[in-house]
């Protein structure tokens, strides 16, 4: 598989449950067939939105065996790697590559504070465990670093990383990564993970977006991807500014903050939109309930994602 | 003056000293002329770039009442009216009204700890105490508090606000900003500080741009906003990728962190292109030197800002 | 007045207000002789909980004015000159010198981005303007920027700091300071802001404490201070059990956050203790009410600071 | 094993390793028996001095199995089962508790954001699926959510928990957290990890420390618990001052920040004492060397850790 296959729209994909917090199978296998059909360049199991740090280590593998077997090679699969610091996150690599992933994804250490040299350090020391596409996960709003983009355009000349998943939310840097990443060559596949500004990114220079809001309305990246690589900037806007107001699923949850509203809003509009049976969570989250619910409907119908006339699932 | 001028290029302007650390006149008239003559739609003093926290009061009505004079009515003229809390913002901003300004920029409250009610009802008072439009100023890393879109849309709607200069580097915020003023009418103008991403937030909808880097290069900056509003957007971008470079000579700084690194190459890049006649910076920040002006002027030079074999002005 | 003065008990004074928001004169004799009478041994006006942040420079100087004539010699004063960087603090520092205060009391410079350079030239700054003996005030929440013992003791050394208020939160830093000034033989006076464990800072070598809570109950700070003079430790650990359960007025305040519900909290219960005549606040905080009073009220009683049959005042 | 044997001094373990990298056995023998032998109260295994972020599963329960079989019933043996969300921790706790240990540790879910109804649910969920003890693990800097007193307390008398280690850095959180469990009758065992300013926290009514320095001088903490529980303050003090010194060796590191100075200049010192065999460190931090050894061999002199006369071991 080349390089240049990590391009494009390449979703981090929600996982459905069942009423009893198990891995629904049938909704896993309706989403990702959904996302492939309408033409997603790759799919990211186990990132963030992927429930990675609510799964054990069994139920990681679980879906990762899962996946590859629905994909079936139709499109590339990227595996988070999280855990909390570098011979953890090597464990996991080891596990993960068992699977027949084509390219694994992880983050800076986290839990015990550091400085930039145990961060260039880590990705290195994973690099010497494993010959899988290694990708950068840039999230400091869960890992509390910001990745430098001196070190990762250092570290894409070195071999050790294939690209860059940005869910920094600081686009100031995303840009100098980009012209730095240019400058040097273009070792890097800088994919922007901030699914409300993608046009932006795009125009900037991204070769790619995660956007987990694609699990919702991956026709809309897809087609927004074809507009940014035709140069038609003002559709690649006119479709982002309906995925930033269907973003607001996210937005008008009440009931509590963080992943339970966001991933939470997802789950329940998947729900809502029949791709998932359910919008259960695991532990220690609840799943949105009562007027959360029927926000996200509401902005489920404006944004044209459902019937007007369509009821709320209960 | 309408509503309509505060659009398009409105570059906060940095003040010159000279070696004793007084406003710099000769400088001071230069670098307006400078701007204005580049074509930009108006001219914000008393930003953070402008050195606002640095000046005693007396000091700040100098520089406005010297810069009212010097652009004379040529482009629209903002004042900043920071200080840390209501009353005190309402006496800057009586006290500037005074001076001929055409419009008021306040931070929300700073110091004392306080949450949302606070904030709104902050702006609510100001208004009560002037008639001059007034823009609120979105600016996280010095103030600590994100400026809530709904929030501003709402004071927007109640006449409260003119519009918003976004300097919070949370770049999808800004575009539920866009989006949400749009709905409600655009009672706001949007500008946007993020200098080194504008094509992005212009082709997300803003209204405008508070770009500090337009110091050093305003033609661009009326250059790109002149693309932008033809739908040029590669234009955009490519004037962008220039100005992001540009904006390098803030990032290679070694000798310090902050507004001594960020305005303080500003000034020495300014110096170097002739428009300053020092580096010169206030109490208790020093002036960058040595290979901090090496590298500075290096990065003006690879940019076009400076002949090939000028020399280093020492 | 000596450099020994600046020990014990110096409650930083809260400001009464008349119900039209103006300095209540009566009240505020009221509270201060009240505070003297109990024994404290100085007075702090001007800081974060004397609203500081809140008043412009004429409130601010009215109440320096009042405030000097009140205490008229009994303690020493100091005076806070908060501001947000070095010119402006140092053209606070000069009014206020002006008013006949015993000492200065000035925060790192907040605002503008620094390090660590700047914020030691701020303080050296400031010394140079000056002949009043010059606390630096260590308060993180609001500054953003926590000093480091390391620097202190060295301006403790070199003439710059007579002490250190220290709000800093951060008892570990605090209890290091206490011995590395020990190590340059004492040259800072150092007080704990911590109200609720002085306790543990008499024991672990503080000189004193600034206590806003001590506004509400003076004579139990006193006697805390003599007991722990007195190495009677057992004592000043069940005074500071009963200061801290009285300081839980500040906990249950459910309308607000952070200074309204602080600040906002000792203002009610002076009020309910009939040592102010109002709870008001200054603009944008807005005073406590219904429940939060109540729940202050039934705090009073409880720590047998209110009669049990006191009704709410309203 | 009763529940008042969870008190005094509880050392969280420090892992001694090979020049490869391995656990050092002969090593980890030595420490854990001069632990014991010193006359500490418990030991607390697979904490963030542990190194538990650093292990991999498997390496955790080679640690606790050899743990549990060095300590033999000596003293209680309490086991960190720290990962990034419920589940994962439900998985940890499991195991753990096949080894024997007496206790579990666990805190707040880390990783994806959550609000406080996930963080109380949290501990609910972990209870469901043992019966060992559990504590709270209160420790901010790495978990980025601060436990509420009001919640630790409740889940106390709910039986959900049997104690909090407190590694908040957050004093006057802890007080309360101390009058509140006072009031409920004492549910809690509350213990600082807070190893600077012990004293104090004993002063407040602590029922014990897990301090990290204990593994270099665990007779100097019993000594003081003893003092303490004798109300013998001023000894307390002392000690403290001597203890609070001898934590230098943790703040004259150079080479690095965080972990690697922390833990680093722990292995580093015990390294120097003889306890361990080398200064080790886990991918991807380095150990100690050059000066900041030599530092760290400073102050151990200094405070009668080390012959003077000894010389630096490399």
């Amino acid at each position: 598989m080349e390089t240049s296959q990590f391009r494009g729209v390449i979703p981090p994909v929600v996982i459905p449950l069942t009423e009893k917090k198990s891995l629904d199978l049938e909704a896993f296998d309706r989403s990702i067939n959904r996302m492939i059909d309408a033409g997603v360049d790759g799919l990211f199991f186990l990132g963030s939105s992927g429930e990675v740090a609510f799964l054990t280590d069994a139920q990681r593998y679980h879906v990762l065996q899962e996946a590859v077997a629905i994909v079936n090679g139709r499109v590339p699969v990227l595996a988070g790697i999280i855990d909390m610091e570098t011979m953890r996150v090597i464990d996991q690599a080891k596990r993960a590559a068992g699977f027949g992933v084509d390219a694994l994804v992880a983050t800076a250490p986290f839990y015990a504070l550091g400085g930039p040299k145990e961060t260039e350090r880590h990705f290195r020391a994973i690099r010497e465990y494993t010959d899988l596409p290694l990708f950068a996960y840039d999230l400091p709003v869960c890992v509390h670093t910001k990745l430098d983009p001196d070190m990762l355009v250092r570290l894409g000349e070195d071999g050790v990383l294939q690209g860059v998943k940005d869910s920094s939310g600081d686009d100031v840097s995303f840009r100098w990564l980009v012209l730095e990443n240019e400058d040097a060559g273009h070792p890097l596949q800088l994919l922007t993970g901030h699914e409300v500004v993608v046009d932006g990114a795009y125009l900037g220079g991204a070769d790619g977006s995660v956007p987990g809001l694609a699990n919702l309305d991956p026709a809309a990246y897809v087609a927004q991807w074809k507009a940014a690589q035709a140069g038609d900037w003002e559709k690649a806007k006119e479709i982002q500014d309906h995925l930033a107001r269907l973003m607001f699923v996210t937005r008008r949850v009440k009931a509590t903050v963080g992943f339970g509203a966001g991933v939470g809003a997802f789950k329940t509009a998947l729900w809502q939109m029949g791709v998932f049976n359910t919008n259960q969570m695991r532990e220690p989250v609840q799943p949105l309930e009562g007027e959360d619910v029927e926000a996200i409907v509401a902005i489920l119908k404006k944004e044209g994602m459902l019937d007007p006339d369509a009821p709320v699932r209960a």
